[in-house]
């Protein structure tokens, strides 16, 4: 019996629609029926993860939670998020429901630590730098990260919500400043810390491929390798 | 409370990342949050459709109807089919599923007989031509439908079969020369009638618009129109 991997996505649309790509991309297949079995939840009401942590906005934990089970009835076998902000749930989500979870992190970490680097630069969002989901993960490996400066950081953010609301260009703009800063900064290479991030920096990921670890990509790959070991 | 679209895809799974992007981009939405909420099921060994009804192949009513009430299980309140010639079991997948179905053919055919248009090409699968599921609906509504001749629907076969094989560029060659040979048999506009050939004509599609009724783009119009009226 296949196994079934299960995306609890929407978080956002279009970052869940690089995912399944990278899951085609990344599948040496001939035909429809050698791809990975993938069920998707791109429910996108789930409430925003930054605002959560930070603002004392609404906790996205309860809908997670319910589209994970959704995922779960309908025969999934393991459960990978799409979304890095939203790892700061995955243990208390891991200990609800009853389906393997494959971290972002750990394989975006594990990426990192595999290239022969030290100096580690980290575009995400502001929840996902002040919960430090990256920044103790690379320092417990001995490896130095390095983040944007205030003022950069809101450009930052401000690219990944002109993603959410469709204005790529505009949004590719800003990002590809940051990166530059960051560089400036002394990082050798880039987390892409935010799954909005791949999408923005498409074109410039694609020509300095060495330049970036993707946590969208490393997630897809780890999920590829767990499938063809389970 | 909001209504969950449910997508049968995996037939192949670059249609159903097509789809998915085409609900991002015809979708208006400032955040996450305004995008229509979709699950999607690409398990992808669904028996092929063509060899099932064309080469005595598995019929693959079974797994769809699985795979179907997986994603009623897990929420949805309308069900879509990524895939022309699976259509042929429409009917019988509707009677059996306690969820709204919205037609691909239908969608397709609408928008066809919405231009001003008489004489009206097809590219599909040769179990879509030899089933008839466009050429009926299209002479009822007294249009005109030109469909490629036996050589040339070879090719469209051979092109649709390169995509599910990830070699692009092979694939839209060949197709764009049966585009050509369309029109030159007269065909004014001309339905992209298998959701592969939207994937392998992205580009042409993008130059010349109005020469393609997709249907892929067809059934998404149609499931907003559903979505904001649910």
């Amino acid at each position: 019996m296949k196994k079934v991997i299960g995306i609890l996505g929407g978080m956002g649309p279009a970052a869940t629609a690089d995912m399944l790509q990278k899951f085609i991309r990344f599948t040496p297949a001939r035909c429809d029926q050698e791809h990975i079995p993938l069920l998707i939840s791109s429910i996108p009401d789930i409430p925003d993860r930054t605002a959560a942590l930070l603002h004392g906005g609404e906790s996205p934990e309860p809908l997670m939670l319910k589209y994970i089970q959704g995922l779960e009835r309908a025969g999934a076998d393991c459960i990978l998020i799409a979304c890095n902000t939203a790892h700061y749930w995955f243990s208390r989500l891991q200990q609800q429901c009853h389906t393997k979870m494959l971290s972002m992190i750990e394989a975006t970490v594990a990426e990192a630590a595999a290239s022969s680097t030290k100096n580690i630069g980290l575009l995400a969002t502001d929840a996902t730098l002040a919960t430090r989901l990256y920044q103790d993960a690379l320092e417990a490996r001995g490896l130095n990260c390095i983040v944007p400066d205030k003022a950069s950081q809101q450009e930052v953010m401000k690219s990944i919500y002109l993603l959410k609301a469709g204005q790529e260009q505009e949004a590719e703009a800003l990002m590809l400043a940051q990166k530059e800063a960051l560089i400036g900064k002394g990082a050798e290479i880039m987390i892409l810390g935010c799954t909005e991030i791949p999408v923005i920096l498409q074109k410039d990921q694609q020509n300095r491929p060495h330049l970036y670890v993707d946590s969208t990509s490393a997630l897809v790959r780890a999920a590829i390798q767990w499938y063809r070991q389970a």
